[in-house]
Formats: C-alpha cells, structure tokens, sequence
C-alpha cells in the first residue's frame, strides 16, 4: 500500500484535512508531514488580531496522521477492508509546549500502544522545523468499516 | 461583571468562537452552552458526506466556556485588568462518549481545581439536551494580560 | 428483564462460575453477591495447608457480577441480542485489603464509567458481610454477542 | 540458589501452580514459562464451549512467576530465611491484548520496581512462543516469613 | 486515647515537631493544627531575606498530623503496641497552591486510604485560617514499633 | 556561566541550603552533590534518639539541585536576567527507597520534562554513594525574577 493510497483512504476533507504527507510506516508507527496554510479560515479568530493554530487543531493533525492514516495501513495490512471508513475519537490527553504560527510546517511521529477489538491507541509527538517538540501525548479512537455506534 | 460582558472580552472571533452564552459563574466554576451552527466549515471535511462535530471542535468548546470565560471571571474578581487577554493551552485530557451532530446545542460545566500563577486548571464536562454526558477531563491554559512567553 | 435471567445468559459455567445473585441492577451500576464453596479446588494449592482465596478470583467474581452481568443488562435494555455474548476482558486494576476465607459470602457493587463501543468500564467494590471493603478498582472489557477479534 | 530450589520454595500446589521453570533471575529481574495444561478444571466453565485462559489466570501466572519466584530469589540473597514463606497480593494492573488458548506456553518477564519493608513491586510482561505480548502490567505483593497481618 | 495521649506518643522532638493540637480522630480521619513559630531556624535561609515556609515543611506537617498521629491512634485501637514507634515515609505526592508565612496557623485534614501490612496512606489537605486550600494530596508510609527494614 | 555561579545565585542560605557543588549540567539535565551535616538542627527531633534525614528534606535537596539550580541556568542560557530569583514549588511526587543516615553524601540527578511560561518540571533521582537509588520521583515549581503572585 503506497503513502498516498493511505492518504487517499482517508475520510476527511478540506477544510478539515490535516495531513500533507505520510513518510514512514510500518508495524510500529507512523510518521508523516503538515503546512499550517495561511489561508485557514480558523486563524480569523484565533486569535483577534493575532493568529496563531489551535492546540486543539494540532490534535487534530496528530489523530489524522498519527492514528487515522496509521489505522488504515494497519487494517489493510490484516487483510481488513478499508473502504468507508469509520473513526471516533474516544481519547486524547495532550502536553502543550511551543507554538505554531501561520505557514509553519510540522512533522507528526507516532508509535502503537495497541490495536484490538477495533480500537487503536498511540503516543504522539508534534515536531516543528528546528526539531523542538510542539507537543506530545496520547490519542485513542475507534477505526472500523462498519458502521460504529 | 455581566455574562455578556465576559463574552466580550474573549480573545476569539468567528468562526472560531464556540461559546453561546454563560449561564452561570462564581468563584468555584462556571456553566454556559454552544449551538453548533450547521453551516460551520469544518462539518465540509469531517467527514466526507457524513457530518459529524469534531472532538477537537467540542474540546475547544470546553476550553472557550470552562477555561478562558471562567478565567475572565476569575482575574476580574480579584481585580487584575482584563483588557488584551492572552491565552496559551498548556494541557487537555479529554474522554469522548457520545457524538454532537450539527446543529446540536450543548451545555459546558467547568469547576476550579486551581488558578495560580495566572495558569489555570478545571475539570470540565459536557451535556447535550438529553442529559446524556458527552465529553469530559481536564483543560489548563496559560491566562494573562502581558504578553506569554 | 429478571435477574435469574440475566445469570441465565452469563457465557461460564461451574467451576468457574462466580456469581450467585443479583441484588439490584439499573442504567447506572449493579451489586450481587457470591459464597466462596469450601470445596473449590483451587483451595488445594491457594495455599499449601492454608487455604485462602486468591486475589485473582476475587478480580474474577468482581468482573462476573461488576462487568458481566451489568454488560447483559445494559445490552438487553438497550436492544441488541444478548444470545452468545462473547467477553474479553481488556483491564483491571485492583487495590486488595481484606482477606477472603473459604465459605465466606461477599457483595460486589459496581457503577458504569462509560459503555461504548462495545466496552464497558466499570468501577467494583467488594465487601465482606462485615461491611469491610475486600478490594476495589476498576475493569474494562468488551462484551458483544458477534465473534470479537 | 538453583531454578529448582526456587519452585520448591513456592507456597502454592497444583491445581493452582502456575510455573513450570524459571529462566533466568537475578537482582533486577526474572523470567519464567508456563504451559496452559488442557484438562485445567477452569476450561469447563470459560467459557461453555469456548475454552479460553481466563485473564484473571494469565495475572496468576505473572505473579506466582514475576512476584512470588523472584521474592523468594531476592530474600535470600539478602539472608533472610524463606521457609514457610507467607505471601498476601496488594495490586494488579494489568492490561490484556491478546487470548491465551488451552495447551499454550507462555514466558513472563518481570522487572524489580522495588522491594522494601517485605513489599515487592514489579512490571511483568507475558509473550506467546510467537514473541507476541499477551499482557502487561504491574504487580505489587506483601512476601514474609513471619504471620503476615 | 485523649489526643494530648497521641502527642505524647509522636517519635518527633523539637525543632523537627510540626503537631500543635489534635482536633479530631476517628476510623476514618484525623484533623489538627499547627502554627509556623515565626523563630524557626529555616526562615533565616527560605528564603534570604525573604521567610516563606518552605513546601517540604508543609509536607512535614502533613504527614506529622495526617499519617504518624493517625496511626499511632489507628494502632492503639486495634490492640497494638504503640511504644517506640517507628516511622519510615514511603511515598508522598503533593500539589501547593497558597503560602504560609512566618506565624500563620494551619488545619490540616486527612483521611484513610488504607491500613495494612504496617503502611498506612491516606489523603491529606492543608488549609490556611481563611479557610483556603494551601496544599493537598498524598501521603503514605510505614508504621511500626518493631524495628523496620 | 560557572557551577560557582550558579550556586551564588541561588536565593536560600543556611541552615536551609541543601547544595554543595554541581557536577554537570547542560539543556536537558544537571546534577550536584550534598552531604548531610551531623550537626543539622533537625536530627534532634528527627527521631528523638535516631537520627535520620527526613524524607522532606531529601525531597527539598532535589529540589534545590535538580530544579532551582537547573531553572538559574536554563534562565541564564536563555538571556533572561537572574538577579533577585523568586522560586515557588508547585507540586512534588516522591518516591522512597532507602535512608540516609547523618553525614552521608548523596548525588541528585535530574532530567527537565519542560520549561515554559516559567514553569519548570523536572524527573530527579537521589543516590548514595553505594550508587544505591534514594529516592525519585517529579518537581515542578514557578522560576522568575519578577515578583511571583
């Protein structure tokens, strides 16, 4: 399965895509790439008069790389189909460190805690372009073709 | 203050504000509710033909009404300027239990667990209009008037 | 739904059953008890020429009762077919503080944290007929009627 | 100290002994195997029809291995005595990520945490012969030679 | 036992005492009191020109009121000995939120977490005498009036 | 920036300075010594007729090397002014191993989780000079050259 098969696969769209680029995974984890666009409707208002990404936005590129796109090269890899996939966050606990402004690019790495009964869960960490952690923790979440209830 | 008043003073402006009105406030918590407008953007992309609200988006939520409306309050109170707010997530640990479909109205419940050296830290809950639990944890932000570093 | 109906459908059997009787159940939590039989055999080698029960078959009659038993109900009410449950315990963390001697009659109580998903987590107490708590903690694990995998 | 003296040291009996050799052992650290026997009584009972190791005996494994092996190592390396060897269990945590079917062998890797006032503390692992992990978690347990109370 | 009878019995001398009064001792809990001599050695260095009672002090009060006063009352109930008692702290996890300066009286609240095997842990609050919370959290340790080790 | 230097600009001074010199310290860790002087006030009362150095005042020794000292530098490294110190403990989690008897020499190793909005957390770990571990465990205080509040 290439990288941008998994992407692909993916069930989100613009304005709500988070992941540029997959560029490792196996067994293990995952890692992959975001560019914050400029043009992001949510930096309008937050903050006034000074845009920086919502640490909650940054959440939501580590789940997208980090456990989505991880969740479906997983469930391919065990022979699983991955057509109309299904997710629900059930966790997430999340460390703050550094900002991310406008335009800034960031590297999202993840490792698999475990995968059973449909339900993934990974350590995550957010890289900046000097190599400082942005912020790190745990995400959780259902991934299924089925319908999830 | 006025509820009104402490929604003014927000640091966020569409389409990122996700606080309605505050229904209550003293010195040990807060309460206050958020109707999920249909038209948001995010709903385009999460998910493909098949809106849902996104954890991040009802973690922001909780953030707005239980962290920064509260924090407001709280600097306010004991009489330090709340003009130029600042604000700065430095940690959430949130469990989610039920999804909030757009248009959903929603109610937020924020108590105190410590406000010192202006970092505040709630555990925080939210409700949809059956009652039923849909989200709950933990925010901590940084809140202050003079620029964060 | 009558609680010899819920023990009806539990998916053990002797020797390893421990649930005797249901004493209340609702959306909420359970409680039942459980006679520890003189003549189980794990008395045997739990301990050579001291027989007590061992710590984890306390967990198991907490996870019976607590989990189980609770899981029926709650799959019942809600719905689904409970024909062929299928368990798999997936947690436990359990603090224990009294011990239990054979023919000794215990209660366990236990209130929902979160069923979703399929998973349900629960937090279990057991009691002696002193009213001394035995041990407490926490269990999780998923309960369906299709095959889990 | 030989493997052998330690097993014959263990104050449990069949059936309720669930260590068949130890690996290796020294001040940090233990491992040991076990082979689930098929004709264990408990098959019976989990489930009707559906044998499978219950976890609550995989955490046995881990302890009489991982605690109650590597105590009876550690106190007398230290001098003291370890006949007529009192044990009482304090905690478990332990999560679960893969079934254990009748006739399977297991290996347990324990951890020394800490050990101090007649109190042991480990992290234990359990790998199938695939080298896949069974389950994790903590284990903490009062060892003694005088009455424990 | 009168509470002064409880004083008499603390291991602890001046100027490492930090009990002033006991106000209160069940099964459960225990409360008392202390005021900070504004003379104590420790000023004069916490902080240079700057007295501040230190956060570990606090702690030291805690544990003092909360866990050696408790015990010492817990184990002349159950029919032990309580002469030379021996102490020996285990754990402590404590989060501060107000100061106490040189003079200022403080309440502390503590309650059983558990009692066994010699270790007692409890959760333990310190207030200041407008009633705020100066610190909370947990501590545990070892009690006995055989020789520990 | 000198090892001197640092300790020089530490804002305790007898009896209440728990450093002697520092060993290393770079971006991610430092770590010093301290020897517990007989003659230290508290051994009087810390137990009457049994000298032993209080957990806290080991807890409060890791402080002022794997916290304090570390912050001056950090902050130093940083540009930041390091006159006039302030220092508030916000939260300790300490483990205990092993005692330390009057006259002992102990080397304090810390290891910096984060440092943000002045708020500095750090893993640290005491041992003897047998290399024998002391204690362990988080501190995280408030570092700043402005007037904390």
């Amino acid at each position: 399965m290439t990288f941008k098969e998994i992407i692909a696969k993916l069930p989100y769209a613009k304005p709500f895509l988070f992941v540029d680029e997959i560029l490792e995974v196996n067994e293990n984890g995952i890692s992959g790439t975001y560019t914050f666009d400029k043009n992001h409707d949510f930096y309008k208002g937050h903050f006034k008069n000074n845009p920086v990404t919502p640490g909650v936005i940054l959440t939501e590129s580590m789940a997208q790389i980090g456990l989505v796109s991880f969740g479906i090269y997983l469930m391919n890899e065990s022979g699983e189909s991955i057509d109309e996939i299904q997710i629900a966050l059930t966790s997430s606990e999340i460390d703050f460190y550094k900002p991310i402004f406008p335009g800034e690019k960031v590297i999202v790495k993840s490792q698999k805690e475990y995968f059973r009964f449909n339900k993934l869960k990974c350590k995550v960490e957010m890289f900046n372009l000097n190599e400082e952690l942005v912020c790190r923790g745990k995400i959780a979440g259902m991934i299924a073709t089925k319908k999830l209830k």
